[in-house]
């Protein structure tokens, strides 16, 4: 068109970056970050992130190379979501709950340059840099966050280079690199996912960019809100918050052990707006002791996802006074991709009524352009009766660019233009999507589909029952049959009977559990179940019924 | 980077046209228009549109032709932001306040293929299209928006096609129109300016969804706002907030004529809670009477902007309980660019102080990447002392595409990779900045520098004073002085005499006005008032004071 131009004037590419430079300015000395006795305000996180991102141009670093980090909920990791970018590099965050063995298969599979470890998980990081050594791989510069103002005794220190030294080597002045093309890769996430193989999730700057934004939005989240950090920083990078909380200036509240204490006395002590986490999380609330629970100073909004929220819970952390926006996602799609928005009819429902519509994972949000029930045969869409089921696909701006090194893998998962999630569910009428399983959860007795996730929210409304998982037991007679793995809450007793005779009055005979199992319940550091743990189990149970033979 | 992929899956072009496709199913049965009796829902809305893009089509209409639409703040104007860029055209929305000669210029520029007129401005446009085809040119098809509800008479129907006719002739299952590129235009808006030459700035859809977005986060507009519109639409696409609301699911109250009363009332009866204007409308809320005047239900957000808001007019408005956000931009950045960001430390100074602190024009808001002052002779960025005065240059992606045509004046105001404003600023030490004046307004006295907009803010200080504009007037002696040009409130009295005092009291002597006019402001329809012709009156006045003589 004559006359327009595209010019540095009127083209910057997207970039979560762009956040912290004008948050520096615009918010220059409002706190930035609060641990313990250590605070910071926007003008000085972007001050360290520059001299952090200068040291990493300094020990090598350059366009395209992965920094990883092992770490908690602690400020460096607030800083690393910046610093590494900011030095053209791909931030990895790994899961803290993994071993030394899969630590170094993840920095061998991302080429590592740099590994920051947090004392905690020193040993894991060190181990695994042992096992890249013996293997005659590269081992990557392994630095260590030290908690702040604890002094390392002298052994150490003279091993490890120390992440406060990383921000003294820095320079102020350091010209900070942008991406090149906004679709350029920031950040690396491999799944934690409820599966054994872990792929590298690639996300780009201008997908964190509108991630952080729709988080934003979709949150509520208005000017200068409080953050408490109580989902992990390692997991889709906070759902992209991090970016998201600079993007409007507030206030990182980190902490490094997530307990029912911890929580509610930080809650009160610095004023919490918002906060998020899965539904061990909720969990974790709803069943705190009268000693650990504290008054909320006002209404705290609070986002959960990575796993479907029993509706019960719901209602009982609304009932505490929190604000509850249920969202999902995956890895995939940059953590949230829909939320549960909430209707004005919905009002007049009765309390539990309304926490069954907030259990739905609900409709789209700004950054992501459709989500569609499909057939995963025919790829077509499938109608929105809240009956027909089939796999949910996303499509949009924050999907991921696709999975690091595998590129059939990425194929795979685009098929016919959209992502293909694994999960399976309905579309309402209204629009609105519901999940019923992972594909592989899915139980299938006497030719029947159950869903795990409908007989899971039945026993989550037993008054004995703390957390359940339900899973398929391979049954001569029927296929199989569902198998329920149950914790009780402490000091509650109850029978097996007592359970599965409790979910026969609340569901269809053949979908309540056959064989309860009660025992801790294996988790994923996101709060996912690892149910493929309990299949294992379940399956070295053999069959209840007899080739042939069943008594119903 | 082995692995990721580009496609339909991972990227969409930005648009506003992926907010309503959003809207209609998650605001499906949420109000989305109200005007008097019509009311609509988002799912009706999105619905009218695809029809009237289908309708496009069908009249011949394709990718890269433009739609211009003549009317005020009606549904119509609320539907074509999204129908016109859904049949792959641009949206070019003229001025109501123009004539059939200017309409006819800018008809002929943009090269306008059909042209929509309200029944109010239909004469304008029909002369402008006589004048076009007297000159032998195309003629636009043009089509009356009819007021809903009145039934034309006979003669007129069977001549025009009218807009409802449009509605019904297109098809809803229309495959709708997206942009190949994110930075293809969606819009031209011609400046109306303070100068006479009015120039075609091009949006693109990238801009318009990131000025979205940016809007609503800064006037922190939650889910489900209602906005009453008292900003003109047509002016920068009504400031990018037309797919903002629609973003969100927000209600847009539509008003034909904006009175004190029609606000007031408007307030009160749907419980509004975000509106914008500019200072007109300002002082026509602080100046309405207690009969037209009615108690706010809640908190109204005010957005203010297209002129320095004087301060003593915000400290007005807040007291009648509006909360004021102050923005300031330009058409070429998309209507809003800065804006006052409140800090929490200036809730402790007195209230004329906070509204000094609003009345100054602030930082970048979200979607600008810089906003700086710069020398125009060397390019440099002046030191952000508050007192270096230079021009107000932005670069960002809500920065125009450029001027329609006109090569020469888009490589102009580019030139350094920053887009020049033309008004001049300083920048004070905590990054905000103030407007000093256009750099055509300021007045040269003696060798010193007068800024029109610090004596006008004094003047708005005098009880008596309604409206004020200052100039240059020529004089032999001291180069320029500064001429006030005022209108008095209904029934006060006031002097030249007392008023020139009054500013001698309250400004250094030579930054006084030296001569004052009591008369109406003409006024562009965005409230700016046209400098141009006061300069033009002032010179014609002649000198104050004789070469070599001067009495102070």
């Amino acid at each position: 068109m004559e006359g327009t131009i595209k010019s540095r004037a009127n083209y910057v590419p997207l970039t979560p970056i762009s956040f912290l430079d004008r948050s520096a300015v615009v918010y220059a000395e409002r706190t930035s970050v609060v641990y313990g006795s250590v605070t910071y305000t926007w003008r000085q996180t972007r001050d360290r992130c520059v001299r952090v991102a200068s040291a990493l141009s300094q020990l090598g670093i350059s366009s395209g190379d992965v920094v990883s980090v092992l770490a908690p909920n602690v400020p460096a990791m607030v800083e690393l979501h910046f610093a590494v970018p900011m030095a053209g590099a791909l931030l990895c965050t790994l899961n803290i709950r993994h071993d030394s063995a899969l630590v170094s298969v993840l920095l061998s599979h991302s080429e590592t340059k740099v590994l920051f470890a947090d004392h905690q998980f020193l040993q894991i990081a060190q181990g695994a840099c042992e096992i890249l050594s013996k293997k005659g791989e590269k081992v990557p510069l392994l630095v260590l966050i030290q908690e702040p103002s604890v002094v390392v005794s002298g052994k150490n220190k003279k091993r490890l280079m120390e992440y406060e030294d990383v921000v003294s080597m820095g320079k102020s002045n350091f010209q900070v690199i942008r991406p090149k093309d906004e679709c350029d890769a920031i950040s690396l996430n491999y799944t934690s996912g409820t599966t054994s193989s872990p792929k590298g999730v690639v996300y780009s700057h201008r997908g964190a960019y509108l991630n952080s934004l729709a988080t934003v939005i979709l949150n509520e989240m208005h000017s200068s809100p409080t953050f408490l950090w109580t989902n992990p920083m390692f997991h889709c990078n906070g759902w992209c918050l991090l970016w998201g909380v600079a993007a409007i200036g507030g206030i990182n509240i980190c902490l490094r052990n997530v307990t029912a204490k911890g929580i509610f006395d930080n809650i009160a002590k610095h004023n919490v707006t918002h906060m998020g986490g899965a539904p061990t999380i909720l969990n974790m609330i709803v069943n705190a002791s009268d000693s650990e629970k504290k008054p909320l100073p006002r209404k705290v909004s609070f986002i959960t996802g990575a796993a479907p929220p029993p509706a019960h819970v719901i209602y009982k952390m609304e009932e505490l006074g929190f604000s509850m926006f249920h969202s999902y996602g995956l890895t995939e799609t940059y953590g949230p991709g829909t939320v549960c928005t909430w209707k004005p009819e919905w009002d007049s429902l009765p309390s539990e009524e309304q926490a069954k519509m907030k259990a739905r994972q609900g409709v789209n949000h700004i950054g992501i352009e459709e989500v569609a029930v499909k057939d995963p045969v025919t790829l077509r869409t499938l109608p929105a009766d809240g009956v027909s089921m089939g796999e949910v696909v996303f499509r949009g701006n924050t999907v991921m660019n696709g999975y690091l090194k595998n590129p059939e893998a990425t194929k795979e998962s685009f098929k016919g233009g959209w992502f293909w999630t694994g999960d399976l569910g309905v579309k309402h009428p209204d629009g609105y999507i519901e999940l019923k399983d992972r594909s592989k959860d899915i139980i299938i007795s006497g030719g029947e589909n159950i869903s795990s996730i409908e007989v899971e929210s039945v026993l989550f409304t037993h008054p004995c029952v703390l957390e359940a998982a339900v899973v398929a037991r391979p049954d001569e007679y029927w296929g199989e049959t569902a198998c329920a793995f149950v914790k009780l809450k402490d000091g509650s007793k109850a029978t097996a009977e007592e359970i599965i005779s409790y979910c026969r009055g609340k569901l269809p005979h053949y979908m309540a559990p056959r064989s309860i199992v009660f025992e801790d319940l294996p988790k994923t550091s996101t709060g996912k179940v690892q149910k493929f743990v309990l299949r294992t189990k379940a399956k070295a149970m053999g069959s209840l019924s007899k080739k042939g033979t069943s008594k119903l």
